[in-house]
């Protein structure tokens, strides 16, 4: 018998659950579920014989010692700071670790060690971090061993709502995963490749420097591009490329109307507003435009971003109830903050809502002096609000990860992530058989 | 015989020394000036008896307890950062210290130990920090001693170039300070209050967002808001009051052209840029344009900012030479770097050139429920290059100040900034001897 520790419960780590629990009988696991709130783990182990469910805080490092000495493996679903706590813990008691989450320096820093001591810490092993890694090596990796030289690689990736024709929801867009990832993402500075040259973006116009992808089947994709493509260099081998550019996708239109909270100063999460206690979603608006007693917040906004006033940006704000005189609801907040929490009254996936995953990438590569294009295309849609999309492809790697660890499949050891042949290929093809599937397409 | 120590003897510090060696004799004061250069410290003694240059480095703390033990006044120009390791010394060896320096959260802490040793250190007592603060407090003390009611103050200074018809410079502007502040300026969130409404303004749209600014005699001015004018409700006392506002002055049109530096992202300086040994100034402003083989980069830009071809804007950008081929000049550099040293090229003082600051108050009160508005206005013009208004506006202040302590007529004691009378009555009076003079008008 073997014991699996997850921790963490939240909504991120429900397939994950779900998925060891129906291994546990055929591999003989039993799978310990530590949440700060116990009646979550709980709720998640659906009174299985094989899962024990129990209150964790991961600030009492004592017990975080004592489960982890009881395990054979542990998965991480908790925020990505406590993960070298996690991973020292690991390495005493001489237990595997996986997460989903991008490897920190302090995690690489823990390489050498795991290596001595036989662990294998895998990192990254999601969907983004994850499947989009497991996908594109196992094409690079094709063209490489075919003797071809990769030129360009794009690669943008969603999470989105699926089509829904009942739906009243102009910006096509709910909150799937992190909103404050959401509201913040993009700050910073944006850098790629593009033909041989590198290219900056600076935050207030990243909404604005969108590309245009068409999926057949799915429909028209925006795209604006991840902060640092550059580094994929490294991790995929890349250097030389002349062209790599990675992004997330948005339906056509959001882009365009989020840059307007960037451009009023309304994502800033670096100082607090004042008086957000008597704050209203308009009062809020208006704090970013110039004083004008004579003037409507609509029509100050409306100006002073060059909208038309019945334009598609104003009604995709309209009807977010952005210049209601509806109380924001907080005592205090960053402008982010009260963004994410009047977007959430919105954006907040309703019981008829299925989320969609939209995973895209496109190499270039030179085949004896002639430019060939292949494209490699997911869309995972979730089965209600709760088995999201987001929730299976982020946990099932984990999982197959997991089983194929505890079964010897995968030797690798030390600090990883998915980009090697032994641990893609095994997932990549389980994934199919859950209807997650990377269709790989030539384009002539 | 006393003996005044001044750290630091660049070019903010050219007529600070000459005004007190020019008092030495009369208030019988050796001057001991101390730079890491000891050339420009002999240069700026001008051979004077009372003068004695040497070679100072701060990063001795020895030679800096020695230094500040034998004098009986600090006036450092040191970069800010330096100033509390020099209040600790001036507090150890009980000697009063001027800066032209914002206060720190550290300077701050002093403030008991000073007043307990009956020491002064007196900060912000330049230009902008100084001057403004204190016309400013001589008016805001006026209204309120005539029993009136402030109910506005705005407040705008700026270094400019003084009208030169021979001069061919389409931005009217040329660095006389610190050109990294210049590059740096704005970044952050500028808060305001403006008719009792907290406003805020992001970085992105700070240049957008200017007032027009007339000044009998001196013509138009454009002025940007500064980052935090909350605080002066404070400082000045004027918690409640319904519009505050502190901004900064350039020539009209400059704000708009340095919009495109923003949105390009070129006074970025956090991270560093890719090949900038290998860069021109046209190839720093193309990696912030989207790839496109088949556009200039003059026409890239020109849509990109939604800017005429042959319009003023382009017009500078032209002038600086940023689309030429040259070679930029630096072996590495973030995008505020390189951008500094571009306009290092064109943005140097002349010998024909003289700088100018411009100094704008704006006062509204009630009296007896009638509105009232008072104006201050102060234009100094520099005598050269090196004799600049910059430098007498930021020197003198701090040396007439030395002058009154050193004689017993400034009695304050602990951390201070000049805002009370005992210190602006004697040090505005005196400026206007030098002829720097706030004028107050009344508005009809």
């Amino acid at each position: 018998m073997k014991t699996i520790l997850v921790l963490g419960a939240g909504r991120s780590a429900t397939s994950l659950i779900e998925y060891l629990i129906k291994n546990s009988m055929e591999n003989d696991w039993v799978i310990r579920v530590g949440d700060y709130d116990e009646s979550i783990a709980r709720e998640k182990c659906h009174n299985s014989s094989r899962a024990e469910a129990f209150q964790f805080d991961i600030n009492h490092p004592e017990q975080c010692s004592v489960e982890v000495g009881k395990a054979d493996l542990v998965i991480s679903m908790l925020p990505a700071a406590y993960h070298p706590m996690v991973a020292r813990q690991c390495l005493s008691h001489g237990v595997h670790l996986l997460t989903a989450s991008y490897v920190s320096d302090e995690m690489r820093s823990l390489d050498r060690e795991a290596k001595e001591k036989g662990i294998l810490l895998l990192n990254e092993c999601g969907l983004d971090p994850g499947v989009d890694h497991m996908s594109a090596m196992r094409v690079i990796d094709k063209i490489r061993s075919d003797g071809h030289e990769l030129i360009g690689f794009e690669s943008f990736t969603g999470g989105l709502l699926a089509p829904n024709e009942r739906a009243d929801n102009p910006w096509d867009y709910k909150f799937t995963w992190n909103p404050r990832n959401v509201v913040l993402a993009g700050q910073g500075i944006v850098k790629f490749i593009q033909e041989g040259t590198y290219k900056y973006i600076p935050y207030q116009r990243l909404f604005r420097r969108t590309e245009i992808v068409h999926i057949p089947g799915y429909g028209h994709f925006e795209g604006y591009a991840n902060r640092d493509s550059l580094k994929y260099l490294d991790v995929y081998g890349l250097r030389g490329i002349r062209t790599i550019y990675r992004g997330t996708f948005r339906r056509p239109g959001f882009c365009r109307t989020w840059d307007i909270f960037v451009q009023l100063g309304a994502t800033d999460d670096a100082y607090y507003m004042e008086g957000v206690g008597e704050m209203t979603h308009r009062s809020f608006i208006n704090s970013f435009l110039s004083y004008n007693p004579h003037d409507s917040v609509e029509l100050k906004l409306a100006h002073y971003m060059r909208l038309e006033l019945d334009g598609p940006e104003m009604h995709r704000l309209r009807w977010l109830g952005l210049f209601d005189e509806t109380p924001v609801g907080l005592d205090k907040g960053t402008p982010a903050q009260v963004l994410e929490h009047i977007l959430k009254k919105k954006w907040t996936l309703d019981p008829d809502d299925r989320d969609m995953i939209v995973m895209w990438h496109k190499f270039d590569f030179m085949d004896s002096g002639k430019h060939r294009e292949i494209h490699s295309t997911m869309v995972a849609i979730g089965d209600d609000p709760v088995n999201t999309a987001m929730s299976k492809t982020v946990g099932l790697p984990l999982g197959m990860a997991a089983r194929h660890i505890l079964n010897g499949n995968i030797r690798l050891r030390g600090v990883q992530i998915p980009i090697v042949q032994e641990i893609y290929d095994p997932i990549l093809k389980e994934l199919v058989e859950e209807g997650i599937e990377l269709v790989e397409k030539e384009i002539e």
